[in-house]
């Protein structure tokens, strides 16, 4: 299957429109290519206008709802890239992928949360989808998000 | 006007001197070149020697006091960039703004926050200052400071 | 003597085995390399199996210690970029460092914690090592980690 039949597939599986608008949650825009380096704003987990998963990590929220969410944000930034190169087949590689956990003062499983990310990634787009990672436990994300993340991808 | 005018302009409104030094505030430089990217270090809200917006964002310090905070960490990012290529005409693009508010726990405007720099950015640098951003909500940054911000630029 | 004498060297003083495996912490990679642009995953003070420095910049832990902990993190990102390469001394320069403490609500050191990573670059890579940098303090890190940090390099 294609890496786009395969986006599409776990799109719809999560319950995420792949063809919806992604709106930058402010004054920016949400993707930006420099040569062949495309740089993603930060994704929440956005269905439509609504963040779909609030709240603080390990308190408020399961380690498997922040996986949820983790995997919403990052087919947001699979729905950018697959806009702005036309396919998926144009990402060369996945570089950098920063994931930034909302959660409580004793929560540690941010890389077990991000992990659902970096799965997704692959999944959709093999060896491209292979990454460097930062995960880390913020305090507050923007509008209550429990997972916020961007990344660093390069262009065919 | 010329963007080094409206940056003149901009900083006389916010009284941050627009020649005055700026240090990094330990043991690394605040501003690095490799090819055409331009790599800044994070930047708080400093005029002179004094961190001058402090605390916690949505407790200590209101929304218009935070997103003051941002310009004048946007100020100082601009008074680098303005060094290193000599004049604000030389920035090609903003590609990359990563903005970190110290905030209460249940404070969620990081985007209002951070919409303050981007707004000055692309009022100075007009096409050339549109980005990509993630901002989030940390529990402290150096100095106290309510607001740090970095960011990744090319030049002409 | 060379980076790669002076990187055993220090290594040695911190109890870290420059030789020991350095694993990712989850579904990624430690480094990737794009062009003459590496990029580094978030490293903690791992040694072997364990995290040996954990818990709050601030209450629970230290500056000292803090400090030993951000020199670790350096000396595993050291260790993969002398892996990637083959030697310290195709190191072009060290771009980028971000510097993630674990902290107190009011600790706000976190320079001052940086500065242990940022003086270990120097020391080990000359002029190569100074960077750009942005420390902040965050609520958690991955395995209760008391520092994180990730770094962008370019290679000669």
């Amino acid at each position: 299957m294609s890496r786009d039949a395969l986006f599409r597939q776990a799109a719809e599986a999560l319950g995420f429109a792949p063809d919806g608008e992604i709106k930058a949650g402010g004054n920016y825009v949400p993707v930006l290519r420099d040569g062949s380096t495309l740089y993603l704003s930060g994704q929440v987990p956005r269905i439509g206008n609504a963040v779909v998963i609030t709240g603080r990590a390990g308190i408020q929220v399961a380690l498997e709802q922040a996986q949820r969410a983790a995997k919403i944000c990052t087919l947001r930034a699979l729905a950018l890239l697959q806009r702005e190169l036309g396919s998926l087949n144009d990402v060369r590689q996945i570089l950098r992928l920063t994931v930034y956990v909302q959660c409580s003062p004793d929560f540690t499983q941010h890389s077990e949360v991000a992990d659902a990310a970096s799965g997704l990634l692959q999944q959709i787009l093999g060896p491209a989808g292979v990454h460097t990672r930062t995960s880390v436990g913020v305090y507050q994300l923007p509008k209550n998000a429990t997972v916020e993340l961007d990344l660093i991808a390069s262009a065919r």
